[in-house]
């Protein structure tokens, strides 16, 4: 996979794409990454990328003419069409499924906003997909883009070393993880659960399930909504409702 | 305000804590920022931070010692109780609200959890908050602590210019943000809508609350559940229903 990115501030890049999953990835081949400037791609003369918004208002707005040309220049070489994609508040709100369907691809641009906001034939014209990564606001897209291309490149073949499972994540089968526990089992008086250590894999498959049911439930019940339940967990279910005084 | 990240890969945080605002705002004094190796608290031969889950299965989880030992260091010098807060996938959705209440405090300390978890004994008994910024996997929570960082240190007193408003964001009134126009108002045959160039304040401010709704409407509906609609929006809100075929 080919990643760009387009920012204002490139420097902001370096130590994240060179450290960790994402520079291993880069180093197994299985990733490349460009950072420009798009400020490069002005033709004014002061270089501006932004001017003050038509009809009124504080804030500064970026212009159409530098995104759009930096954006031509990468695609010069190419005669495929790459995802474009731009982070934005006003984005659909990016999920694991985004993920894998953009790991899935052979090429993403990825445009970082800055100050106030960008002109909206940018969104309209020039971006294939507008992502938010929540409902916060940040002073510009890139740790928005770094946070997705993260959780795009650890889903590329090869990426993840046999340790690290891509599959048991959370959200994968749609319920939080359970808790985990390692050594010591008595940290400052503080223990580890009996049944772990009870080496009953049977049992402890089914604590697992049950409290990743458990804190799904008591956490993130819109993460139930469209769940189809299975008997046991409409029946651990109805314990928890009891247990919370809610039944 | 202090803030204290607790990392395997401090490097990853150098380009943007100096970078833009983050950076900006620590050359103000705004905020101060110290980067620890939490590996540098294990107190065990290999230097190791990670152990085998109890109760078998795949991934390494984070024992609890380097980090309760780190949070003991970085409070030596500190009788205050500091928010002590884990980037996890299992945690509260960050949202605006959450960023606006940690803005307040005086000192935050952030871990970032990395491999396949962590031992449970930390959410439990070490951290005050637990936040996620979305529904999907990250390789660790770094970037989930530097978007946090982020939208928290760009709302302490006199970080943005007078240029930049924290107010008129986003979020702040519970809507999407209208669509911005700049120059120029003809870009390669792509065009600003007439109002916007009319100088008509009064129509300018009522296209704006509308698209302002519109877009929620589009593409977060979930954001007007408890919204308290006013004659207007409940007019208009009809029309999008009436346009897109929905009643």
């Amino acid at each position: 996979m080919k990643i760009d990115i387009l920012s204002l501030f490139p420097e902001m890049f370096d130590g994240v794409l060179n450290t960790s999953i994402l520079g291993k990835a880069a180093e197994k081949d299985a990733v490349s990454y460009s950072v420009t400037n798009f400020r490069d791609f002005t033709t004014n003369k002061h270089n501006k990328v932004d001017d003050y918004p038509f009809g009124g208002g504080a804030g500064m707005v970026l212009m159409p003419q530098p995104l759009f040309d930096a954006v031509d220049a990468l695609r010069a070489d190419d005669d495929t069409a790459p995802r474009i994609i731009l982070t934005s508040p006003q984005g659909k709100p990016f999920k694991q499924e985004d993920a894998e369907m953009l790991s899935n691809e052979k090429r993403l641009i990825f445009i970082c906003g800055h100050y106030e906001g960008f002109d909206e034939r940018i969104p309209e014209h020039l971006v294939t997909d507008e992502y938010s990564i929540g409902d916060f606001v940040m002073t510009g897209g890139e740790l928005a883009a770094m946070a997705m291309i993260d959780s795009i490149v650890r889903l590329l073949p090869g990426v993840l070393g046999n340790d690290t499972s891509a599959v048991t994540d959370s959200f994968s089968d749609g319920l939080l993880e359970h808790p985990h526990y390692t050594r010591p089992a008595d940290f400052r008086g503080m223990k580890v659960p009996d049944l772990l250590l009870s080496g009953n894999h049977e049992k402890i498959a089914e604590w697992r399930w049950k409290e990743s049911l458990r804190r799904t439930y008591e956490r993130r019940p819109d993460l139930l909504n469209d769940r189809k339940m299975t008997e046991q967990e409409l029946k651990w279910l109805r314990q928890f409702k009891r247990e919370s005084g809610k039944e």
